[in-house]
């Protein structure tokens, strides 16, 4: 054996190791783990707090098991003018299944959808899009709920960018979602939407498995037919996963109190006083995505209906939550946009 | 540089791989996965799934994010004779906070529990049993009722063992959840039993963490008390996580279907049907621990109260589900008994 096979040795276990990713911890502290934030209080903010939570022998290192972080989904994760993107779902069910439900050519709130009068849809209120969920999101199994999602996914188009909704995911964002998974967190969505109508996509789209998602959702029952067992989604209410159902969604699920939360309206903020006041090592995590970009994006705070954002401001400003200004913090929007 | 040198770098880099556990597979597969079982076809069935959906090029592979296994608690993973161990803790809290709630005395279920009348407590059924739990896992803060679990674990016994309740956990199956863990597993607690008295524990005592929990439920309502915030768990039922309610809280816990599910009583019937009708690669696989061994544990099926057996035996015994003979495939039943 000579120097040329030790190397040779040598160079091939150190490429095992590189393959199987345990030299990776050297090269990802080498690399910009939030390459498409600009540099600021922002992005520097939240490597700080990896770094502190992370470190052994840190005073703030806190366990892996309880690295947990929660993210809202609209306006957080993906965009959410000109509304809901649950909502466009909804009205192109209605349009799909109309056909066989004669009735709604004179029925509001689904002759406002057919005639896509948006100004009569919203003079529904509340209780016409609850008409409306229920009308397009239960009477089916789950499997079938499932496949109907994944199919509109795949052809629906969003009305200004002309994209699938799931191209208008926010690039930094991700990136944070695969910065905390990289140190040893799991990543949670903590959201108003239906949680049956993200499952189908936030693995692919974020690396969040279902088990990972929290949101509002109707009841289900189990049923045998013909032998087979099923789960039939039923027109009624079961949990409204949204401001102070937020906290009691993440100890239903997680059952235990995340260290860093993540979110961008008042509808996020009992989420965000639950995180901060969690006892424990160091200081948790709060952000506030602040949607302040017309051109790239959109621009809404205090005055908007869909991610009405004034409460959760003062609270992030009171208490030196990070906000994030999305026209600054960030160099591209969504992923589409990357270079 | 020499042979020597080379045979050094080889073995410092073979230890690391060691350390860093890159090369325990092959240690593992010469290592007996569940020693505490003997050799038998239950034994054997499960060594044979995990080989089966584990190797990469079978044809029932599954990929490691959809190895999802559902446990049930109470007589699957520890025992539950003479009754069920949340009870203890129920008839414990009753005899703790009779002092201050002097209308017990004369008033059932509580007389029956603070004069220790087993039989006048039965008979106040179900709506009595529904009192005593409300009345002890209500009225609190979701922080407050998980130190009086900890607390209570810490000092209670059980009546025939004179044991902590955990240490009446299965030696087999912990070995069981441990293997699967080992090959890419989720491992779940899917159980009839409150969520918010087993998530205190189960971590420590079978490496299953909270969010991995999933069972029966009481409403939690969020509060801000003194500008601080708070869950308070309410006297109202959330949901009940048995029978037919186990595929719904799966659905709503996981959301995707499980590829194992280990059971012992008709409490999981609609689990194990629910998995075994699972598509994709492979079989899944299904089990059930039945409790033969009135010497070790107890011995108990169609006739029990607690824990009957009885149309899930049937099914098994139709459908080639694997049944565990506690008597015969165990070694030992509980961690203590080890030597």
């Amino acid at each position: 054996m000579n120097a040329n096979k030790l190397n040779r040795a040598v160079a091939k276990l150190t490429g095992i190791l590189l393959t199987l990713g345990m030299l990776s911890t050297t090269a990802a502290a080498q690399r910009d783990p939030l390459p498409s934030w600009n540099e600021g209080s922002a992005k520097r903010s939240i490597i700080e707090f990896v770094n502190r939570v992370t470190q052994p022998g840190s005073p703030d290192f806190v366990a892996p098991e309880r690295r947990i972080a929660t993210f809202d989904n609209d306006g957080t994760l993906w965009s959410e003018q000109p509304v809901y993107f649950q909502l466009f779902f909804a009205i192109d069910r209605v349009k799909a299944l109309a056909p066989k439900n004669p009735a709604w050519n004179t029925q509001q709130p689904f002759k406002a959808v057919l005639e896509n009068d948006m100004q009569a849809l919203a003079a529904s209120g509340e209780k016409g899009l609850l008409e409306l969920i229920m009308a397009t999101h239960a009477g089916m199994t789950t499997t079938e709920f499932e496949q109907t999602v994944k199919d509109w996914l795949a052809v629906a188009r969003h009305p200004h960018f002309k994209r699938p909704y799931t191209d208008l995911v926010f690039q930094p964002m991700i990136e944070v979602l695969d910065y905390l998974r990289a140190n040893g967190f799991k990543t949670f969505i903590v959201s108003g939407g239906g949680i049956e109508f993200m499952r189908p996509w936030t693995e692919r789209v974020y690396g969040i498995p279902p088990e990972q998602v929290v949101g509002s959702s109707i009841k289900t029952k189990f049923e045998m037919r013909n032998g087979h067992p099923v789960l039939v989604r039923l027109p009624e209410i079961n949990f409204i996963d949204d401001k102070a159902g937020k906290p009691v969604g993440i100890n239903q699920h997680i059952g235990r109190r995340p260290i860093a939360a993540f979110g961008n309206s008042d509808g996020d903020l009992q989420m965000l006083q639950w995180t901060a006041a969690g006892k424990g090592k160091g200081e948790p995590y709060l952000l506030i995505v602040h949607h302040t970009d017309a051109e790239r994006e959109w621009a809404y705070d205090r005055k908007s209906k869909i991610g009405h954002l004034d409460k959760a401001l003062d609270e992030a400003l009171n208490h030196g939550w990070n906000v994030v200004d999305m026209k600054q913090d960030w160099k591209v929007i969504y992923p589409f946009q990357l270079k």
